[in-house]
């Protein structure tokens, strides 16, 4: 069929036409269906939504991105035939139906995903699919290895390491302290990190207060091969891109489904080379994983996927249960990394990337085991770990001579006080969160919350508990009130949680 | 955030904007996330779609749906913040989980699909939800009612009768035989039908070779107080609406979850106030229910939830294995059925059309068990069948006068003649039809197959099967060339399907 095209200025990422329904029924296509469009040498297939006004019979509608594929000028006519779907919508439907899928299925499906060859119902379908049904380990193996083969990949050559953290404590910014650590070591860690989705801040965010985050694939091989080391923003690089579009469908729902955490976690882990990986995996209430026993099976699940991969991967489950650090947001997250490079400062986050430094020392076979721990206190305590994070800073182009009192943090503040007087028993890491997001972090790196308490203190009645730094008098305002609806810390009562 | 909006002009049945990445994040909204637009005295909610370029920083997307919504002039400026979620998001993620939604529950996800509240994520997400984890019959009984509610209704008083195929047959026209027999009868039978999606037509296309078929609400209601029956299209009416926009989602994936195929069905006879129904289950190789297993189970949900609604329900189980009648296509289903009102012509779609009305005459207590079929026939071989479809005819503004050999057949023919000697073993359902949508079924009326044999028959070498009738020559030479690999018809071999 003959069509006059009529040009629609929207990027969608996906090759879609618009036809009117008349025409589509000539052609038996029918919404998410597929036509085959083609102009002078061009060809391509894209998926078709139709309307009965929009556009009439014997045109068609092109936006942009079809546009640019097939260089056609508006009022053009194109060929348009009925196409079939590819074959990657069948094993969809496959898994829909509870079966298993194979290697060769799932990296159909990964292909289409990355090369946006999917329409949103198709690729929604998908990712609820997996949701309800679970993944094999073999599943989960081939969404990785997929992930990896449909992206960019860099080759550091020997002893690459990497930690991954599966999130959900506030203020947990260990990773700009175990890389350097264990970069001054003599290893290699390229980590790409990620910015923040729902939390008050990424790694990236942070990073950011201290130098540029975001490289090219040639630039991120240049500074690792001078210092050992990066911490980048992962989502500039385009490893595993099929795992972003996936993402994007997952969080509408929340569907955090275990075998796509997985291979989403080892794909990028893979894609950079990694032999040896550290997996930190908080648990507690209000993080994201609630009970040990979870952490443990999903522990189990790194380690075997990790060993069809050829990755020595080891799992650490920790207390996520209350904040890590005193800083909340990106700027005062900052000032904490820099201070526990210093070797001051807040006690929990430097005893807990020490662990985790000390255990990648043993697990890269750096050092021996019950050695590890000792040898990253005295790389931190030498100031070898800071002079690390200065050539990295300078690298990514940042000033390495940056103190944490030069990092500006917002002057709108408030003092949350103690309105009791005995023991913190808890503090909840979904509060605080919440309130530091309300305060403005992570968009404005000059906001969030600085803990004066752990939990274990004890504080008289109106000590402080903790400062919000807001970017402007009504984020503060909103989020003092939250701190009144929420009461993030809670003093003297056992009281965890109350039921109505 | 007060933005600048951007016009496009596309219509996509959803409030959707588009904004800036970075504009987003300052808002705290994803993709698929909502949107709180206010102008002038209008505030609407509007799903987010965001870009990097298309939209610049300070600007606003704006279709044509949130155009028309809130009136806003290009270039106007928008005050815009993050919203919350309908609450019916959880319930979606409720049943992802294997939860049971209550009725509540389920309505305000039917609410939100009528009214397009939900992203296309949402909904293909509770759809693939439903398919995997299924419904029990209190969920299917919601989502029946629920559908009601949310879309039109029409009460036709007492002793409204309906039936419905469950499909998959190719020439099984008996409803246009079935309804003039029971409204000849005395009984209401206000009945809504489909156009064809996959098959080679649909009751409402061949209905519509001999009237018009598309009535709004109050012309329905003229005519079946005048006739006590109508054969349209239900798409035009608006019963349901909700089911229509999921039937889209299921399709391109084939998702036909047998709890939405329940209420589908049932909400379309309860909001035409039925009281009794009678549903007919082919079942055989080539139709959509393979198994007499299957059938039964069906059956029996069926039956219990009309028990649930008030609506006494019956189900036939029929051999679905073959075509019935011998036309198929528009034109050549329509002068089957007016052969048969007039006394002649396939007795097998003769004899399923008397077994069904006297059924449905038994089953509304108009005769005594036992005695519906001799009814039937009385009515139908008295004329007054065939006087009643005049009546329906003439009414939905057709020729009440029109006689079989009227019906215009294309004269772009072929006649696919036997390459052997012996009994019909058997002809395949869905090759008939793919040969018969080749042929240019149901969009062009004209086209289609006429069975010369059915299964039993005895026949000679070269003797004729069937006869295509294409729309073009072009199509003619496909249909036959699908003839050569497909074999729909079985002649002398016990083989009814080779495994290769």
């Amino acid at each position: 069929m003959r069509l006059k095209t009529r040009f629609y200025e929207i990027e969608v990422d996906k090759p879609i036409v618009i036809l009117n329904d008349e025409d589509a029924k000539d052609l038996g296509v029918f919404v998410s269906g597929r036509v085959k469009i083609k102009y002078n040498e061009h060809e391509i297939t894209a998926i078709v939504d139709t309307t009965e006004t929009l556009v009439r019979e014997g045109e068609i509608g092109v936006l942009k991105d079809v546009h640019d594929l097939i260089k056609v000028d508006a009022g053009d006519y194109v060929e348009v035939r009925s196409a079939s779907k590819p074959a990657s919508v069948e094993f969809i439907k496959k898994k829909l139906d509870g079966h298993t899928l194979d290697e060769s299925e799932i990296y159909s499906i990964i292909y289409d995903i990355t090369n946006n060859n999917l329409s949103s119902i198709e690729l929604s379908s998908f990712v609820t699919g997996g949701y309800i049904n679970g993944y094999t380990i073999e599943e989960i193996v081939s969404l990785t290895t997929s992930m990896v083969k449909t992206g960019k990949q860099i080759d550091f050559g020997d002893d690459v390491v990497d930690k991954h953290c599966i999130g959900g404590v506030a203020g947990n910014r260990t990773t700009m302290i175990v890389v350097p650590i264990v970069a001054a070591a003599g290893l290699t860690i390229p980590k790409t990190s990620s910015r923040a989705i729902t939390s008050p801040s990424g790694t990236a965010d942070t990073m950011e207060v201290l130098s540029s985050v975001q490289f090219g694939i040639d630039e991120v091989r240049e500074i690792v091969n001078s210092a050992g080391a990066c911490i980048i923003w992962g989502g500039a690089v385009n490893l595993a891109p099929a795992d972003d579009k996936i993402i994007r469908v997952e969080y509408p729902l929340s569907l955090d489904a275990e075998g796509h955490l997985l291979s989403s976690v080892m794909a990028k882990k893979m894609a950079i080379g990694s032999d040896y990986v550290l997996i930190d995996i908080p648990v507690g209430k209000g993080s994201k994983i609630a009970t040990p026993d979870r952490a443990r099976k999903l522990a189990r699940n790194f380690i075997e996927i990790g060993c069809k991969l050829g990755i020595s991967v080891e799992c650490l489950i920790t207390d996520g249960s209350s904040p890590i650090g005193a800083g909340i947001g990106p700027a005062l997250e900052a000032r904490d990394v820099l201070n526990v490079l210093n070797n001051k400062g807040p006690i929990d986050l430097m005893n807990k990337s020490l662990d985790l430094a000390g255990t990648l020392l043993e697990l890269s076979k750096r050092v021996d085991k019950g050695k590890g721990r000792k040898m990253a206190e005295n790389i931190l305590s030498s100031g070898k770990a800071l002079d690390k994070m200065k050539q990295i800073i300078e690298l990514q182009g940042g000033d390495p001579e940056i103190k944490p009192r030069d990092i500006e943090v917002s002057d709108k503040k408030h003092v949350i006080k103690s309105k009791h007087k005995g023991k913190v028993r808890f503090i909840d890491n979904k509060c605080i969160s919440s309130i530091a997001r309300t305060a403005g972090a992570p968009r404005i790196k000059s906001a969030g919350i600085y803990m004066h308490v752990g939990v274990g203190d004890s504080v008289r009645l109106d000590d402080p508990l903790f400062t919000i730094y807001a970017s402007d008098n009504n984020k503060l305002d909103d989020a003092i009130n939250i701190c009144e609806k929420l009461i993030p810390v809670r003093v003297g009562s056992v009281i965890s949680d109350i039921i109505t």
